[in-house]
């Protein structure tokens, strides 16, 4: 063997062996079998009382720890974790920053295998917490003991029913399960992307809030739900990297499995001075994520609204292998917009207008009116049918110069009505190529994108929020061909 | 006088009397005070039915026309509408493409100052429709008559409940009266968009449908909204101009009072072959548009979203004068978000964030909690309170250094509510900086959008779209410094 050999064996090995390291022991943190929580309170406005409440309806087992209390909610309370006779898969902690330190400690003497510490005023609010922060780090250095945070909302996992979140339900809507999966550095970011996720049906996979990562950190939640199979799409609010090189290196590995969405936010000197004052932690040069995240296969989202149309996008439907696009619509400008979006290269993505072949026209012709456009974008006109749309978007994925469909959905028109939702539905489940809806207008089209969501179907409520998640479809395809 | 100045002279009286032309004796298709409809029928599934419908609930006179009908709707019904004793400000023709040029004929004959031919199957469909346009075009010419369309929706005014379209009200909800008027080459477009309209509380001023123009256009209608006093600002969709040089004319002369904003769709090569395929007119090139538009003061909407976002914006907020942005914000993570795309010349704006002075600073540290950032972006952090965002707008909005203001409302955190709506209203009120708002998350905030929408204040819900409003505001102030 020579030595170019062996040096391409030992990165190997040891790719393989720090990947699976950074996605060791994270079970804890998203179905734990036992949980206890520090600072439980009887107060119904603490935060101690509002997460344990919420934990309480997982069905783990919840043991309260109060020293001052003999019983919360029915539950036997611990004066300390260390007194808690059973393991402790995970330990909540809804102390103030001062006292989390030794709260750490006790944590890492019982064995416990994940801490959440839930409270701020560490490394974000300058020297002195930065102290408090070293003390937990070095605390857990060389531990099984994996921690979370602190400063972060934890974790809300809807499959296991886990919510370490101290925000009222009422106030912060929780997602329904699904397959996307959350990691964000903000936890405002993360409770208004789950408040948005929650009203247009997008289901969750897991949250992690990283908080200020004193230990964990994104590479290793990626590296997780790489592995986890209700995962289809990670998607990741950054404002820093924790470890820029090891983050690239888990993606490039991971990317090739699930699709990575990242929004990198701090990206221009004084939106880094903001995220500064608001993580404590410095942003690095942004000139470099472009290039390094194309390496990688990470997408990158430029706001909120991209990082989820993104991940729904990516989550639902199969890549597009190819350029060649297809539009069926009922409006013709709408279509005409639409087009344009899509060919453009000034203000568009740069893809193109499938041709149909002669057999594609001559069946659409059969189903649509006389007065219908059977070119690409096909237009049905105001007077299209529910079936119209089923028949035509059926007849498109057929045709071999056809990549993906975009499909315009308006309700002003007197033919077609909900159950246009249900028809292209049965299309989508069989078709040979990805289509990606747009609903455009108020109240009635605004449901239908919920009920196509809902449904695992991408549905976004303007053209160019859809054909921006083609174009993603088709930088994912492009991506994976690599690798063919 | 020289002859240079004599050219001036006859110049600057020209433009003025071709302006005042342009929208002469267009109050026939705003504020009618007779109507007939031929081609009034009384089965309810028919255009003729439910047209007629609509027009009843104005308080205008109407006359039905029907020569098979003595009655419909408890109206008395006409043979012609030669056969009417009265004057007739508009009629609406709901007859086939067909009888359309003998319906025309018998309209000038009696004198009517306005025609609204709905049906299609005329120039959009091909040479024997063109025919049929051309008979139309030959009989109002040199007539005091004037024809909107056809093959058009037709007009629908909020102020005088006049409404000739033939979509049901379920399926193609109606706005509320407010100050955009709505011009649009596409009825379907023109529909859907009045239908996000109405769902977010965006009022309409009028919506006009230019159908095939075989007489009325854009530019004409541009200037009447022009001087229409309720209209604060005037959007158009197009796929082609009518004439271009007298639609940039009358825009150059219109954009100094009032904003205009146009999607010009049909802009790529295959778009625009679509566009020809829908409205049956051939699109210019795209290249010069940009260029005209900005030279006439026109601001160019790339797609529908776009096009209703800069209306809201100009319709609702003064300009923006300079191009320095304070942020206030309760979520640091959407604060970094907004201020990157503030910033950024490669994905954003390209504007400023404000330097704040030290006595806004020490103002704004009295009244946020001790951990929030009162540099900008303002971060009230999740202890945010309705109070401090009414407070912190109001001390923002004083410093000498901010030109314009974002504010982004979560509602995720515990202590702000729907009070915060009414409250940051009051400082809108009296602001001396326009301050737009960004509401980040699902149902809740979708709710304060609307709030504010309907009080008249430009809120979006990503932080993209409201700062690309901002944009839209600094761009006004700009072409308006030109004139000052």
């Amino acid at each position: 063997m020579v030595w170019g050999h062996k040096i391409l064996l030992f990165t190997a090995i040891f790719k393989i062996l720090s990947y699976l390291l950074y996605s060791m022991n994270l079970d804890c943190f998203i179905k734990p079998r036992s949980i206890a929580v520090v600072g439980a309170s009887r107060d119904p406005k603490k935060m101690g009382h509002i997460i344990l409440k919420h934990l309480i309806e997982s069905k783990t087992k919840i043991y309260p720890v109060n020293p001052k209390a003999k019983e919360i909610e029915g539950l036997r309370c611990y004066s300390n974790v260390t007194d808690i006779p059973n393991q402790l898969d995970l330990v909540v902690l809804v102390v103030p920053a001062k006292q989390t330190p030794q709260a750490v400690k006790d944590c890492c003497k019982k064995g416990v295998r994940g801490i959440i510490p839930i409270a701020g005023g560490f490394s974000e609010t300058g020297e002195k917490g930065r102290g408090l922060e070293e003390q937990i780090k070095s605390s857990i250095k060389g531990k099984k003991t994996r921690l979370l945070g602190p400063n972060t909302l934890g974790v809300y996992v809807p499959r296991s029913n886990l919510d370490t979140m101290f925000l009222v339900k009422e106030r912060a809507p929780r997602p329904k399960e699904g397959s996307l999966a959350l990691i964000s550095q903000s936890g405002a970011t993360g409770a208004a992307l789950m408040d948005y996720m929650k009203f247009y049906g997008l289901g969750l996979a897991a949250f992690i809030g990283l908080g200020n990562r004193a230990d964990l950190d994104e590479s290793q939640f990626v590296s997780y739900f790489a592995k986890d199979k209700k995962t289809h799409a990670i998607v990741l609010y950054l404002e820093t990297f924790s470890n820029g090189k090891r983050f690239l290196e888990v993606c490039r590995e991971v990317s090739r499995q699930k699709p990575i969405v990242c929004l990198k936010a701090g990206r221009t000197e004084r939106g880094a001075r903001a995220a500064s004052l608001h993580t404590g932690a410095l942003a690095g040069k942004d000139t470099v994520v472009n290039g390094v995240f194309k390496q990688a296969g990470v997408i990158r989202a430029w706001d909120e609204e991209e990082l989820l149309d993104y991940g729904e996008v990516l989550a639902f439907s199969k890549p597009i292998y190819g350029r060649k696009i297809a539009i069926v619509t009922c409006g013709g400008g709408v279509g005409v917009i639409s087009a344009d979006y899509l060919i453009s290269t000034v203000k568009g993505v740069g893809l193109e207008l499938a041709e149909f072949s002669k057999a594609t026209k001559e069946e659409l012709r059969k189903v649509v009116v006389p007065f219908a456009s059977v070119e690409n974008p096909v237009d049905l006109t105001g007077n299209a049918t529910n079936e119209m749309y089923g028949k035509s978007l059926e007849i498109t994925q057929k045709d071999k110069g056809v990549d993906g469909i975009l499909c315009l959905l308006l309700s002003q028109i007197p033919y077609t009505d909900e159950r246009v939702v249900k028809i292209v539905q049965r299309v989508v489940k069989h078709s040979k190529k990805p289509i990606v809806f747009t609903t455009v207008g108020g109240k009635v089209v605004q449901e239908w994108q919920i009920k196509l969501i809902r449904a695992g179907i991408p549905a976004y409520p303007s053209t160019l929020r859809a054909i921006k998640a083609i174009r993603v479809l088709v930088d994912r395809g492009d991506y994976l061909r690599n690798f063919a």
